[in-house]
């Protein structure tokens, strides 16, 4: 876990090629979606990616199951990869999810980088070692804990992705600054990903991995303080399988940045979370994110959904709580009274 | 690791049971193949495995693949397994690889135990964990490593078993008295595994896990000194590929035995291993294991085998020999010359 290198660079094909020097030269694959691969990869072709091959599987979430790991497999071992060979994965959560599950897997681990070419994988898929595939319609419910050799963060391929996949990722990176602390909320809180410009938001995106980075490397196999990342995701969860119930999915830092919300106003409750931060929050995300409509008709599905979170241990619901910016709790309970109250504030402060 | 449990009993239900308890009685499922199911486990119902719901996959090791993996996959999610439940590993080594991948994948692993029903797995699988499927007619290509959390070893089922699978168990035995030292080994050449009595075993059974255990605890992902537990496979598995190529394959641990002599001729040739124990643990095989076939016309073949073999991290032929026996080099390279006349000191000594 300690030995991984996080590369912030905008120089890529530089980055990838040091690292495949400092491990020896092996052979290398580099493994990527047929967006990726069409749009992204010709920005890093170069002397440092002579002689890697290509492994391109198809786009989207629903290729994040077994046939599409098992064809990954199948390239690697046709084309005489070893236990000592390197797997780059390049792409969003998907690619490096289960581009880190074939390379955790085949031959009982062969080495593998991540690349990731969109903010929500750079703040969040690529670091942490989660990898993971779908099964029969649950998400990521095979997979392993495996730490990348090297994480290679560049902001230089984010003016590819839409306004919304921007802003998607982002709202993970106002999750870790809520459990970071005052100075780099502040500075997200200031910054307007909107508006962004890839040079800004290096440094920002910078510290926001370093605070996952932390909390991964003292808590790898989330048994406690790694349950903090889940900051905002109880709510947020809900939130999407509600929308995918009604047939108008909801992009996943959406769904985080308004149940971060909802999950602050019960840290308003239960554990005096200062009244003006949760407005400026709410503020802050109304104006980037709008607001999720629910109504008080929702409210017994969205506490079903939450009672069947996989990260709950029993039928009681779990949240992370702050107590203030910066100050995390763990494995609270909350009852499902409050629970209703706090989805009626956040109507209030959503202005629904 | 260090936190895994070695039981050795012969009261397998009560073991099983403390564990559960030990573990806060998890909901928990045991993994076995249709032969287990009807011989095997009929011995350990009780008490200890009320409410254990059963996973039965076919037997064999054509079914060591992501076809049944699956299976296991989909039952445990189906019944509901969590991250929190356990799985009881009750077979041959098939079973344990394969549980124990299915374990360590299942919800990014949940825990797993393994109850050994051969001498070979009880010796060798169950300990050290390597866990994984066949792919594509690759043995082992998709894996993990992951220690069960306790492993239950007793001999009581060993009746089960054909004299033939005995000896293949009794053969790791004797490569981990080569590796361990004079006195272990002598009690092992003083011993005979065809009259096999199951309460004089267990002693020597202990003893000879334990020598893996210490070697796999100070090199978990086979970086240096766990290739030591190569002694005898870079031969043995060229012979068990020939004799698979002729449509007659051989015992696993039959061909480790006879590996082991051609071995021990290349550690006398290259490290001056003792001509007189190389003679006495050849005598030992011949009398116990009888002799493997083969002749000058299979040489190339062999040879072939070896340079392929997946451990090698080039075209060169490696293997872990004896200066004598308890003092154990890695990483050999022999050339083929001196290979060749190991065979003919091999064909010499099995009076072939």
């Amino acid at each position: 876990m300690t030995h991984q290198s996080l590369i912030f660079t905008n120089d890529v094909a530089d980055a990838i090629g040091s690292l495949r020097e400092s491990m020896g030269n092996p052979s290398a694959w580099v493994l990527m979606d047929e967006n990726v691969a069409g749009l992204v990869k010709p920005r890093i072709e170069g002397p440092a990616l002579e002689g890697v091959r290509s492994i391109v599987v198809p786009s989207g979430d629903s290729h994040k199951n077994l046939t599409t790991l098992s064809s990954i497999w199948d390239a690697l071992q046709k084309e005489g990869a070893t236990r000592h060979s390197l797997l780059i994965n390049l792409g969003g959560g998907v690619i490096t999810d289960m581009g880190g599950f074939a390379g955790a897997t085949f031959k009982r681990g062969m080495r593998f980088i991540n690349v990731p070419t969109t903010l929500l994988s750079a703040v969040d898929a690529a670091v942490g070692g989660k990898t993971g595939i779908n099964f029969n319609g649950f998400k990521n419910e095979i997979g392993a804990f495996r730490e990348a050799s090297a994480v290679v963060i560049s902001t230089c391929f984010f003016d590819t992705l839409p306004r919304e996949e921007v802003l998607s990722g982002y709202a993970e990176m106002l999750k870790h600054g809520l459990l970071s602390g005052r100075e780099q909320y502040d500075g997200l809180m200031a910054f307007n990903p909107s508006a962004e410009n890839a040079d800004d938001l290096l440094p920002l995106l910078k510290e926001s991995v370093e605070v996952k980075r932390r909390i991964v490397m003292e808590d790898p196999h989330e048994k406690g303080l790694r349950k903090a990342l889940n900051l905002g995701h109880t709510v947020g969860h809900a939130f999407e399988s509600l929308a995918l119930e009604r047939c108008r999915p909801i992009a996943h830092g959406y769904a985080v940045a308004w149940g971060c919300v909802v999950e602050l106003v019960l840290s308003h409750m239960q554990m005096g979370f200062p009244a003006d931060e949760l407005r400026r929050f709410s503020s802050y995300v109304l104006e980037h994110y709008g607001a999720y409509y629910i109504g008080c008709a929702d409210y017994p599905a969205l506490l079903e959904y939450m009672r069947h979170d996989k990260k709950n241990d029993s039928e009681a619901i779990n949240f992370t709580l702050l107590r203030d910016v910066g100050s995390v709790e763990v494995n609270c309970v909350c009852d499902e009274e409050k629970i209703k109250i706090a989805f009626d504030l956040y109507r209030d402060l959503m202005h629904i």
